[in-house]
């Protein structure tokens, strides 16, 4: 199969966990020894989150005294793709003797008439006075909204439309090569009036933009990797209970979180509806029991699901015997 | 032909220069845009330097209140490859429309038993104190020596030996991909007891490693350019004069400044020497006169080089009329 895996930040930088790069590399290789299996059967690309680096990043950025204004947030994106590819590329490469491996820079496009570029949500960076956001909107154009009894930046989190460089990261899975990219959803760019792509100050959900990946990739499966080992159904309530199998159609008339499980919960919904293609969340240290259909969230056309052990076919209503990529 | 260009560290940032994002943008689009003619004729390898930029994010790392440790030399590196990666391939991808261009993380292989870790002698980070340098020596088993009137660290500089992914970027540059990689010289590893790979604190040469990958990628032409329009005979004499045409055992007779033009001359002679190939070393903005040979330093087996123009075979006494890859 081909699977595309979106990696929770959870299993870079647990809550709590101080952000030196040793206790990241750790957290690095325990997810890439989960998914490693994987990989020796299957054609995989791996994104992953960048949320608590790129903040880091930003307020080091912010801080720093050489700088006239700090890095925006493409740049910032980037370098959290440099650092955590790195990471990544390493580990992956000494848990697949024999197998190649690649990190890669990745752009995704958003479009300038987005909405979400109208109304900006995601908090990013520093707090401020009320003073200081008055100035830093005059300075340098920010919209600045309270948080609390601060001032924070917010920005926009458009939709991701395309990975920039998805014929590369194909022509590379075609090669056997076990692709990382698109690093806390790709860099935003949007085109502007001459075609040319421009880094643009905004989030990009990398759940999201994982499902067009997968999408574009022609992916068998998309698996989101989190740190919880379902989704829930009645979150917080007493009748809280895990889903192991559903249709797109059964997720959507439920309610999640809108920061946390519903863009998850959205990206496997469109991959499957756009693709009749195969969906699972769950724990990154379950990846393998998640194939093989015995653990987490397996989200399928008619709902249904066999799994795949061994690297044979999967069994759904959808694909009802026909040949999957395997 | 196949050319793998080494660019310097000034095509990113000049002398003076606030290390601002904006700047460095504008700067890496006049040096993509001397170079899109180039790619557009030929197999293109890009390497840069990131002296710099390591510098700033060094800084601000060790500044950082929420780290324990700053980053080390590995992820620093790493977190370059990424910011500049990213805008040289966006800068790229618009100055060539229609060809695919890849910026990927890359490792270089160095050795533990190389000589330069034993002896470092390459400063790096913030200066100190004499008693904040046998702190950090203490608590960090970092060495430090004086540097004017304070202490800073210094690291080894080993020879590069092999970029881990060269397979990679082979079967890129075979795809008609233009590929952006080794950044820095490469984010120096070594192979532990059990053949895995470990990032190690140390500054790989970006010249030479440019030099391993030209000879491992059977490069035709290894391009190093710089902010001077050649190499200099006789350097600060009144006998200066520019060199347009040597070879390597001519600039061996030579002397030249460890810190910059060595490297760079001992990089052009080396390949040479190894691969009967050609080398120039000159300025970013005479990327195309180079090649042509009407400009800069051009070093061959027999010292002699013709051109290359409208994509035609270079003729020198080495290649003797041969097929030389066009």
């Amino acid at each position: 199969m081909r699977i595309v895996i979106a990696l929770g930040g959870n299993a870079l930088l647990k809550r709590g966990q101080t952000p030196d790069a040793a206790i990241q590399v750790a957290n690095v290789e325990t997810a890439c020894r989960a998914l490693a299996p994987l990989a020796r059967e299957h054609e995989i690309v791996i994104t992953h989150g960048n949320g608590p680096q790129v903040g880091v990043l930003a307020l080091q950025s912010a801080s720093d005294p050489n700088l006239t204004i700090p890095y925006p947030f493409d740049t910032l994106g980037a370098m959290t793709q440099g650092m955590i590819g790195y990471w990544m590329l390493q580990s992956l490469q000494n848990n697949l003797p024999g197998r190649d491996v690649a990190a890669i820079i990745n752009q995704t496009l958003v479009m300038e008439s987005d909405p979400a570029f109208d109304h900006p949500t995601k908090f990013v960076g520093e707090v401020y006075t009320e003073q200081e956001a008055v100035e830093l909107t005059a300075a340098r154009g920010w919209v600045m909204k309270p948080d609390g009894e601060h001032f924070r930046r917010v920005v926009g989190s458009p939709r991701p439309q395309r990975v920039i460089e998805t014929k590369l990261i194909r022509s590379m899975l075609d090669d056997g090569t076990v692709v990382v990219c698109a690093g806390g959803g790709g860099i935003p760019v949007v085109r502007d009036e001459h075609g040319n792509r421009v880094g643009v100050e905004a989030v990009v959900d990398k759940d999201l933009t994982a499902a067009v990946l997968a999408e574009h990739l022609d992916a068998d499966l998309l698996m989101i990797l989190t740190d919880v080992p379902a989704v829930i159904d009645g979150f917080g309530t007493d009748a809280a209970r895990p889903i192991h199998r559903a249709t797109p159609k059964m997720l959507r008339a439920m309610d999640f979180p809108d920061g946390s499980m519903g863009p998850k919960v959205e990206a496997v919904c469109r991959f499957v509806e756009l693709t009749g293609g195969i969906s699972a969340i769950g724990r990154f240290e379950d990846a393998v029991q998640l194939v093989a259909g015995l653990a987490g969230t397996v989200v399928t056309p008619g709902g249904d699901y066999g799994g795949v052990r061994d690297n044979q076919v999967p069994v759904t209503a959808a694909t009802n015997g026909q040949k999957v990529r395997a």
